[in-house]
């Protein structure tokens, strides 16, 4: 009988509960500097309990952290539809929009706080990683890249992930101009790499084909045309 | 008396002769699989006398660091003459150099594997990235830079980074390749983001007003203008 006394959580929902007032905490300041009693106060339960659903802070951490990867990976989908620098753009509002979100924790995560670090939590930024690149190579329609693509298409996920913790450090630059930049960064990267391999100057001209006359890439070319 | 038996090493060659011997191993497998039975063998000398010089592993592990560290910080170093692009290729050649003398320690490294990483080692790799920054700074003759250029040479250097580490996976792409393709991603990542900001166009033209007309800026705009 309830009388007037909250109401008892099942198992599963108040480890659900539990993640995302930690994953919140996590967010807005360095891992490092939130404690579990702040946990348990944000949760309104006893420090025992917190401790009965999770043997620590590090395993908390790391179910806050797999719950980020998963939303951030989700933010990664984009229908296959429309020129690929428009998919590429919302995506990157998408990926600034997490960032924004999750500030504090992300770059204490990405700057690899040893602290907090382990190897899963490494495994954990490795698939988002991953999760990335495949997405990037479903969208140009090729799974099994020769070695220039994969090239690029991970080392530009690395550029967009740096970009993003710069811009943290400061917010000195408009997000809105990054994400844009990031797109016009990525067909650079690829056009450089388009003069060196016949493959790759192949999937420049695929993607190009569907580009409009006043796209991303029609941009990029007339902005560096200024420089010719 | 020498009497046939080995010379006595002073404190210092003894700590320096161990750095080196470490150094290489670490240079050679992952720093992880490396056991201080091994350094005392290859430096001729027992496991409690490598002890007496470095209280752990991980001592001697950071002092290694170090001095790869300063290895790589001195290879960054470039007169001041000639064309930007040119400069930017050496160091990229002896960039590249290191890398390929240090595979998997740099790769271990920079994968963070957290049995070996800490602060200090986090603090070491940081130092490294921000004396390619200035040295980047200095040659284009702005110490004091607005946030977009910070961006671009900071995020520049990450992928100089994960450049080099992608293709320690395999060598599948000839490192000369990747070494020109660098040069003309830092061209191409400025000329991106002048298209934002007036002080970074002006960088960019006063870059282009010292390359020939054969250089490595006028060969990116060629090899870009194939897909205009």
């Amino acid at each position: 009988m309830t009388t007037g006394t909250r109401r008892r959580m099942g198992v599963e929902e108040r480890r659900e509960q539990l993640i995302a007032v930690a994953l919140d905490l996590f967010s807005h300041r360095s891992p490092e500097d939130v404690s579990i009693d702040e946990v348990a106060e944000a949760a309104g339960i006893s420090r025992p309990l917190v401790y009965h659903y999770f043997p620590g802070k590090q395993q908390l951490y790391e179910a806050a952290l797999r719950r980020a990867a998963e939303e951030l990976t989700a933010r990664f989908v984009e229908p296959h539809e429309g020129p690929l620098g428009a998919r590429l753009l919302r995506v990157m509002e998408r990926f600034f929009d997490f960032v924004a979100e999750h500030g504090p924790g992300f770059s204490a995560l990405m700057r690899g706080g040893p602290a907090i670090g382990s190897t899963r939590t490494g495994a954990m930024i490795d698939s988002v990683r991953q999760a990335a690149y495949e997405q990037i190579l479903a969208h140009l329609g090729i799974p099994d890249p020769a070695p220039r693509l994969e090239l690029v298409v991970r080392s530009w996920v690395s550029l967009a992930e740096t970009t993003a913790l710069l811009w943290l450090d400061g917010r000195r630059v408009p997000r809105a101009e990054l994400e844009r930049q990031l797109v016009h960064d990525f067909a650079a990267l690829a056009a450089v790499s388009a003069a060196y391999d016949d493959q790759m100057a192949e999937v420049v001209r695929r993607v190009l084909a569907d580009e409009p006359a006043d796209g991303m890439f029609a941009d990029l070319v007339l902005r560096l045309g200024r420089f010719a």
